[in-house]
């Protein structure tokens, strides 16, 4: 580490060399690592990165920033129908953190190798004049030429989601004091959904076969349904009352429906958006079931009838337009 | 891009996605990239970035520090004696940074993906509050299980170095301003060799076999030696006046001798540091003649005699200890 004020290679052995007990990491004390190739197997590679003051509060506790992180990177390998494997790890750290903020952030990730079976295999430290920022490279796999695209959706399939929808982004809004009125059971739960996603790990590899297309739900329900549009050249249509919502999200909206938009737009959900023929429903309820994650249907992927048309169309429950832009709403 | 001001998807597709056609790019257009496995084969990973005003100066031509960026990495797969196969590219970038430079900087990532071989598979595009830093991580490929590494070397091995040592770091200088008495033609080829390093692919994956232990010279050879000695368990002996020179280097050092601590300390060499035994050398003539890179025999590798011992001693031309410390040189 050129980093904080601590000496690189004794932060390195104490705290991460245990994270990498894969033998192609080498202990963490080479200048590379090796991932053995499994014949019959593609690897998939992503890589998402957060930033204090963006991604997360300066105030989130350090482990729980590592196992988010660990888990936005295992949503993207789900949503594209890999298993997890291994990842790499960058930190770049201001002379601010302190070597017990590390050690908690390391605790994070083992907890989390535990949970997802992922082993670290190498990465960088650096120091930053900047705030935290910190990024995972993530590495699964699928069987050859299977990955999930976000390409591939056909007119006439079903759209649907994972979990709930939206409580990330009201957690988010419990966290800015923007949401005074939430009762303290409701306010905990959209606190952990937006500290600690659940990435469908197990889920992710079983819609290999079943799902058209499919992406992670991080930018938000109706930018990344956008993207599954572009990508395959379609249109969408989803009902706004389908969007499956929790208790908690219920009760926020009650009282507080201008919040929808944060709801339908505000991301971080990291469920798995993806697209089927309608009959693959038959096919979804047992594996619901046995994996006990919620899919629903929300909506539909339509041709689109002129070059101008939106990617994607959100009709109320009496079948009205809402009007949307890109990034949020306009009004109601 | 949430960064420069700039549309990130256009930016992408018109700069980026030229770069990026091989079949696991996917265009650029979606979540992951996939490597298919190769049987037979380890993938070899590791990760380099770059940093303005530290690794490289703000002046530098953008093609040029693309360059640079890819041959660093590549010159890490080298010395783990992988084939370079494919990258990504993580771009963090302040909002002064220009569409030109950013056009100019894709242009030297062309040039080199062309000599090279390589693709660009994915990566990540930020906006930063602070300099411009630039990674890639880099993806080779060698027989399974036959990675180089820094650990290996064994008493009695000779110590190789390929190429010539110092020429950057005297490079660094007279970008500095701090050589004025350097011929033009010198400076120009110490500036060359500072920002356009060349990587030993070709030689690289020779070493297989060879080798007993290798890392490339970035944190200066002294430095990288130790790293080797620490990994191997032992000690090293180092000739200076074996230390491969440039004509330039030379020259310089004729007139300030005391520049002989950049050239051993500096760093940013980005050449084979190997050991092997001496016998070795029978092959090695031929393998440097045919790949036209000179491979020098600079030391031994010994058992240490005392656990205080210095990893690293450097000789002067009648046998004398010059004096180091780590990270520089206390005098002469």
């Amino acid at each position: 580490m050129t980093g904080p004020g601590l000496d690189e290679f004794a932060l390195i052995e104490r705290l991460f060399a245990p994270l990498a007990k894969d033998p192609g990491a080498y202990g963490l004390k080479d200048d590379a690592a090796t991932i053995p190739s499994w014949p019959g197997e593609d690897l998939v590679i992503t890589k998402d990165a957060m930033v204090a003051g963006i991604h997360f509060f300066d105030s989130d506790p350090p482990d729980l920033i590592a196992r988010k992180l660990v888990r936005v990177n295992l949503s993207d390998l789900a949503a594209k129908g890999a298993v997890p494997r291994a990842y790499l790890l960058d930190l770049m750290l201001p002379k601010t953190v302190t070597e017990n903020w590390i050690g908690e952030f390391a605790r994070g990730l083992a907890l989390d190798q535990e949970e997802y079976g992922v082993q670290l295999i190498g990465g960088d430290t650096d120091a930053t004049p900047g705030p935290v920022a910190i990024a995972i490279t993530a590495f699964g796999e699928v069987a050859t030429g299977s990955m999930v695209r976000r390409r591939g959706a056909r007119a006439g399939d079903a759209i649907f989601v994972t979990g709930t929808i939206g409580d990330s982004a009201l957690g988010a809004e419990v966290l800015r004091g923007a949401l005074a009125g939430v009762e303290p059971v409701a306010a905990n739960f959209l606190v952990g959904r937006y500290r600690l996603p659940q990435p469908r790990a197990a889920l992710g590899p079983r819609l290999i076969g079943l799902a058209s297309s499919a992406i992670d739900v991080s930018d938000g329900l109706v930018a990344d349904l956008r993207h599954v549009c572009e990508a395959s050249g379609l249109v969408s249509i989803v009902e706004a009352a389908r969007v499956p919502l929790s208790a908690a999200a219920r009760t926020v909206l009650a009282a507080s429906p201008a919040h929808l938009a944060a709801v339908l737009t505000g991301g971080d959900d990291y469920e798995i958006l993806f697209t089927a023929p309608p009959t693959a429903a038959d096919k979804l309820a047992p594996l619901s079931q046995a994996l006990d994650v919620t899919i629903t249907e929300i909506g539909r992927m339509r041709s689109p009838s002129n070059a101008t048309e939106d990617r994607v169309t959100v009709l109320d429950h009496n079948g009205l337009l809402i009007p949307i832009r890109r990034g949020g709403w306009t009004h109601f």
